[in-house]
């Protein structure tokens, strides 16, 4: 019996973290309100409380999750080796692009929400988002150092200044695709980035 | 009298306003607090609300008001006949990030902010960000176009999407700019833009 109740409880609290990672892509930290998820979770507000503590401890496992989540996303394409590395970077885009797309742009990208919200004022937040960054700026990074060692893009480039910038103009990209109910930023944030790497060899 | 009164008036609304441009900048729409606002400014709540109604009201005015700001910088920068098109540029994102450092990157950009917080959540405001964008995106356009005219840039570059590549990239590095409390961000948009529409003449 014990068995089944920790289940059961691991099961709420993994639903909680699920939701949370929903709410908060879609409508930032100071939107996302607590009523809202323990009835959409169907939960009582002491449970919550139970599980998580308080909305700073629960918001900080959201972003977790969401980084777990997104790290997967990524390895899928990033990691795809029927594809070059330019290949996948493009594969990821065009799957982040039709995302958005099914979601009707209202859902952003949760690091880029709570970033905006939260990096200047809250010194714990800004650490755990930066964290998430930069270890989505290694991981195009290292497909980027593979674009090398196979000669698809230029021996000399900085691939750390280059995976910074992807990630910059990409982010940028998401928030202009939410106000323009478009898919033209993020279509264009990858061909130019594309471009930029490849134009060289072109010419 | 009533002139003296009517004086009075415009400046404390003009107060208000300018207060409103700091604190949205920096803070975002959610934890904007119409208490911080009129003890900031030493009015009342009373006056606040004879003068703008509510918060939402309030805020679009702000927008606005950020809008008419941010026209000029750009036009002192983008028509500075003295510096060629991709020179005027260059001063403009070396001006803004300027700023950025000289409020310890606590303060990002008006409308990043309040994309990312209400684009997918109120047409209202989506709608009046969406045209400051549009607006910001045609006056880089127009240096781009001297740019073409004056050989700067490739005759076949489409400154149409450029204009709004560069915005959608700049958002993001201004966005990941106060997550890592660093001007990097904007210096590799910068550069990478540039660099990006020089390089054809280069090869």
């Amino acid at each position: 019996m014990a068995t089944v109740a920790t289940r059961k409880e691991n099961g709420r609290r993994a639903e909680l973290i699920r939701l949370g990672v929903a709410i908060l892509t879609e409508k930032g930290f100071h939107n996302f309100s607590l009523d809202e998820l323990v009835a959409l979770a169907g939960v009582s507000k002491g449970s919550f409380h139970y599980y998580f503590g308080g909305k700073d401890a629960y918001c900080l496992e959201v972003i977790q999750a969401y980084h777990e989540y997104f790290a997967k996303k990524l390895d899928m394409h990033l990691r795809d080796t029927r594809l070059s590395p330019l290949e996948r970077i493009k594969a990821f885009t065009e799957d982040a692009a039709t995302g958005m797309q099914r979601h009707h742009f209202k859902r952003g990208c949760l690091v880029g929400n709570l970033s905006q919200e939260l990096a200047a004022l809250d010194e714990t937040f800004r650490k755990a988002l930066m964290d998430v960054l930069q270890d989505w700026r290694n991981r195009i990074r290292e497909c980027l150092e593979e674009g090398k060692r196979c000669g698809e893009i230029r021996a000399d480039a900085d691939t750390t200044a280059l995976s910074r910038y992807f990630w910059n103009a990409w982010e940028g990209a998401v928030m202009c695709s939410k106000l323009e109910q478009s898919r033209e930023p993020l279509d264009d944030a990858s061909a130019a980035f594309l471009a930029y790497l490849v134009r060289p060899e072109k010419h």
